[in-house]
């Protein structure tokens, strides 16, 4: 599978207002949207277990990869394609030993060192970031805007393809595609858009023209 | 495998004082505990990863079963014998379909409802509780001091075997086993005693007491 996404919507439902997660991925499908991870980070696991089997039915009609923040376990019983895995969640190994080699394995990475690390351990992609300021709490000062020269300078150490992750907006994603990254991650820049379908095209034009540019 | 645990130690790193999970653990073997438990609310999955790995060699060393609580990625990634699951956890289902037959697959309950539904879904025994008052700050109300009556009525409703949880110590945990429960699961009353094995020991004596006078 072809693992160079442009957008990629990262899932929130405390950052989606009144609309439901499933409407906010569908409209991002009809945005045109590479790949969907489901976080929704303070849900129970039972309750992304529900939500995760939503969107499997919706992402799966649409053709999109759907990946589960974190949990090997839960991408496993919904179907999902794959994991996302962080600095404090299970090896990039464990995750293939668990699930396989056609699985999608992402890694968050915010420095040239920890690319290296995940690609030896196997992994398919890269989240890195935080690029830019972000208000997400789940980001330690070491990982907080980091900016486009390690965009840069982890293009230049991988031939991993990554997206950039962290305060990503339609006005910045073409400088962060023009620094070397494949596409953008984006929560709020899609689910609190006025028009999340919109934003999704926007997102994926401006990376669009970002790697026109390099 | 037979799940009538007697004593079933849950471990919790802040509750064990100086001593580190896996020195109470061993202690706690000494003394007899028929099975353990990796909870250690708060620590990450990669935290609890390189535990569980500890905790395996140290229980498999003394023919000890270990459970995972919550996760079952988790459970596999240290080759434990299987996971406990509560309400906001995974189905037993897709536990039992992840881990195979051979798993130890535990579910918590308060209500004989709970505990009927556990056993329909394939559960292999139950955490039943909490019993007794408790300052454990995972229990929902109606999960809260359920009473030695209730341990009663769930062992008039399943034929599962079950382990008493929430505020049992060596002095209450006769009145457990003699309700009904085939054992007790503790925390505190193991890792923060003066001497856990002596704990243990007690705990298992208590208990055997109780199942006696029945
Ligand atoms: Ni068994």
């Amino acid at each position: 599978m072809n693992h160079q996404f442009r957008t990629y919507l990262v899932t929130g439902a405390a950052r989606s207002g009144a609309r439901s997660t499933v409407d906010v991925v569908q409209a991002a499908i009809d945005g045109g949207v590479d790949a969907v991870q489901l976080r929704e980070k303070g849900a129970t696991a039972r309750e992304r277990y529900h939500l995760g089997r939503e969107l499997r039915a919706t992402t799966r009609d649409a053709g999109v990869p759907l990946v589960v923040n974190d949990r090997i376990d839960l991408a496993r019983a919904v179907d999902a394609d794959g994991v996302h895995l962080g600095d404090d969640d299970l090896p990039v190994r464990v995750a293939r030993e668990q699930l396989g080699e056609d699985a999608i394995v992402g890694r968050s990475v915010s420095t040239v060192e920890g690319a290296r690390d995940a690609e030896a351990a196997g992994a398919d992609y890269l989240g890195v970031g935080a690029v830019f300021r972000t208000d997400s709490k789940d980001v330690s000062d070491e990982q907080s805007e980091v900016g486009l020269d390690r965009v840069r300078a982890i293009r230049e150490a991988t031939a991993l393809p990554f997206v950039g992750i962290g305060g990503i907006t339609v006005a910045n994603a073409e400088s962060v595609a023009a620094a070397g990254a494949d596409g953008v991650a984006v929560i709020s820049a899609i689910t609190a858009a006025d028009d999340p379908r919109r934003a999704t095209e926007q997102l994926g034009e401006a990376v669009a023209a970002g790697r026109a540019g390099r």
